[in-house]
């Protein structure tokens, strides 16, 4: 194969600005050509309906097909693929814990996660899937187009083919967009990361049932309800440039501020820091700072309630990992078990916005979580479950989480329920949230934090490993209140 | 401490391309404040001299200090730090060998490789020091301002001081223009990675001995001579941002061209593949091959010929370890031992330069090799010992390398034998080649091979784990062809 044959058909549209200027006015169409959002709401719905699954508990020892190493502990798939729960074992010199053993999920596979865009009428649409997971609160959320481990489309399983995944494989059509490997949860994954993938193409195809076209502008819009789009959605969303032409982006001034830190070529120029001092600030802590995370037998796992059952936490901290059944009303539809892991409560992802020299900016923290590849990416300004913290000294609380609860109301520009990936996480939900702070956060932040605009994080976003899926999705929240 | 005091007092100089400017201002300087070229070969001669050590081959069960583990064999500092000799064991679907063992460096630590630079009478000088290490083939070679590990510089085993350390670590004055982990060879080293770190200071300071400043300029002409610039400058050298004048470039209109790709602005829309391409070809061999590595006590290193003397492969190819004891002639200077690993020949480190559309690029190959930490980073078009290979079908030499031999002499643009890191490596040297080709190499090329710009590599080359330190090492070889 010849890697001067993978470009496709579809032409250059003036470099990374000129693709920033299409998506940026996708993101400007509050309709799409085939549906509108109040339209989008009732399909839906519908889906929804048709999806009608439910997820039961049971014990561990009860999954079909999976089983617990009589050596390790370890639960596996009997195929070997998939994932498999192992116990982690972390030292580290940063923070206020040193050393730990906690569960971990090990997905060593790179999936997919891609998203189909064509234009209709000039402006870009997404093609979008209406999408059971067991783990989801509402059962159905809207994802990418195609949402596959290497496991499901490599088909070692003879699972049912994936619809669309041709354009996401080679040999294929189209023109690759966004192609970049991010991380997940660092918390709950060991070295996981999926293929954020954004193909365009120009043939025309098939509708296929589950499927809708939607623009920009709808899924930002969609970004302000609780649990619609999901994480795998959004995690691709974040990695989608945007370029505006700020002075007609809609809302009020802060908002076209916020817009006029998009363009990469001035954001630099007006914000607290630049690239390099953002880079050599990451390159310092990675530099000062060591973890080291072996995976050990989940028996191994000391501190943790461990049984054929269920593990837990035994002070009801973290999480739980449990078996789980799903089962379809539709009795048409398979049904089968596999592990899920619920986090002990919803959690809290903020970011504090503030305007220094005129200019929006988003507070970012540089965070080691165990299962980074290397070691240290940059989330929001607080990600946590309080309650993981609730009977730690002061000192040793989240920085900037006493601060939310302090804030005026009018500081709160986005406040929205999202879930985490309900394919391996049982409800776990997030209340996101934006504030706009003036004077309560002074410029200096502690070594861990770094100020940086909207567009330096599009920027990072273009490489693996710096901004972690939270960070990602706080993004679309970002965007969402520029372009909605 | 504050994030925003780390800043310096050294203003921006309108961003990126500004310092880029200043950069290829100073590589167009052939003569520096305080010494020609012929100056500073004279002055060179002489640190020469005053460094005149020898390195005699011991056996490994007589180095003092360093120990053979009773139990996996692995080679190791009393103070456990340094680095120590362990065993790997690999698997991979990349290539035609899907499993092997081999003896590893590892050195979990991550050094620091920083060049302090200060302009005099408007031009950026570099401040270098002629540095001793036990590998080189001649003793001493130019190395950057600060070259230690962390072991070194937090003095834990109370070393002399490191000169000029200070400019390096926090709280630091001066300001940040390059800070970057970037990996080494991975052949070799199991994950290791150093910060590749300018400065730039704008006080006084006093030049210690041993120390010069010179322009880009005199750096750049001096890498067209074999092994002046040892490994470590070159890798902080390569990181620097250039972005020139290219209707003023000495030299013909092929040099012109190839300077006129560094304009970061430019170079995407005029080369063959814009970075989102290069991006999406790089994530889609990471996801479709995988590589695991996993370290593995140097006793079961099946394939090798370990014994306390010294460690050799069987058919003499890959390379030896085995013990050095350091000996200054001068009396004052301690001396110690440590292990060496010597490569078993001289290799090759050649890229094909072709223009498409009038635009020069460069040929290079996306690399598996089993110390990195994320599987995949881009090398030069060839990088190997062609003995390594001697016995195996055509079809497993690698490409390109029999075309070498095939082009007229005046195809080669630049031959200059350099040498890899002297103070872990016995005269491991390489012999760097710069090819222009015409018809002979096809624009299509085989799927792990792809053409890109020196502007383009330039972008790269800002991030880790994109560029191995090979092609980061070719990179300022190309930047002489346009530069002197």
């Amino acid at each position: 194969m010849s890697s001067t044959l993978d470009v496709g058909a579809v032409p250059r549209h003036g470099g990374r600005t000129g693709q920033a200027l299409r998506f940026a006015a996708s993101a400007a169409e509050p309709a799409g050509r085939f549906m509108t959002t109040a339209q989008f709401r009732q399909w839906f719905a519908q889906r929804s309906h048709v999806n009608d699954f439910r997820t039961e508990p049971i014990p561990l020892h009860d999954l079909r097909d999976w089983s617990i190493d009589p050596v390790t502990g370890n639960i596996g798939h009997a195929s070997s693929r998939f994932f498999t729960v192992e116990g982690l074992r972390v030292r580290t010199d940063f923070g206020p814990v040193p050393e730990w053993r906690q569960p971990i999920l090990h997905q060593p596979e790179i999936g997919i996660l891609g998203i189909l865009v064509k234009e209709f009428d000039g402006v870009l649409h997404c093609l979008m899937s209406a999408k059971m997971e067991p783990g989801n609160v509402n059962v159905v959320q809207l994802s990418p187009t195609v949402q596959a481990t290497r496991s499901n489309y490599t088909r070692v399983h003879r699972g049912n083919a994936i619809t669309y995944l041709e354009y996401f494989v080679q040999p294929r059509q189209g023109r690759v967009l966004v192609d970049v490997l991010q991380s997940e949860q660092g918390s709950w994954f060991y070295q996981k990361r999926n293929r954020n993938i954004v193909v365009e193409v120009t043939e025309d195809l098939p509708l296929e049932e589950g499927f809708c076209w939607l623009t920009i502008g709808q899924l930002l819009e969609l970004m302000t309800e609780d649990n619609v789009l999901n994480m795998d959605t959004r995690t691709v969303l974040s990695c989608i440039p945007f370029a505006t032409d700020a002075k007609t982006a809609p809302g009020g001034e802060w908002e076209r501020a916020l817009a006029a830190t998009l363009d990469v070529d001035s954001t630099d120029a007006t914000a607290v820091h630049d690239t390099v001092e953002i880079l050599s600030w990451l390159t310092e802590l990675k530099a000062r700072y060591s973890l080291t995370a072996e995976l050990i037998p989940l028996r191994d796992t000391t501190g943790w309630e461990i049984s054929d059952d269920r593990i837990t936490h035994p002070d009801g901290k973290y999480f739980d990992v449990f078996g789980a059944r799903v089962l379809a009303s539709n009795r048409e539809v398979t049904q089968w078990t596999q592990p899920l892991m619920a986090p002990s409560e919803q959690g809290v992802i903020a970011v504090i916005t503030k305007r220094i020299n005129g200019v929006p900016h988003v507070l970012l923290q540089a965070r080691m979580e165990p299962g980074y590849l290397d070691s240290v990416e940059i989330g929001p300004t607080v990600q946590c479950c309080p309650g993981n913290y609730r009977d730690l000294p002061k000192a040793q609380q989240p920085a900037f989480l006493d601060l939310l609860d302090t804030l005026p109301k009018s500081a709160l520009r986005y406040d929205v329920v999202l879930s985490e990936e309900g394919g391996r996480f049982y409800h776990a939900s997030n209340r996101y949230q934006v504030f706009e702070v003036g004077d309560e956060v002074p410029v200096a932040v502690p070594e861990n934090y770094i100020w940086m605009t909207l567009g330096q994080m599009g920027t990072l976003v273009r490489h693996s490993r710096y901004l972690n899926v939270q960070a990602r999705s706080m993004m679309c929240s970002l965007h969402s209140l520029w372009a909605v």
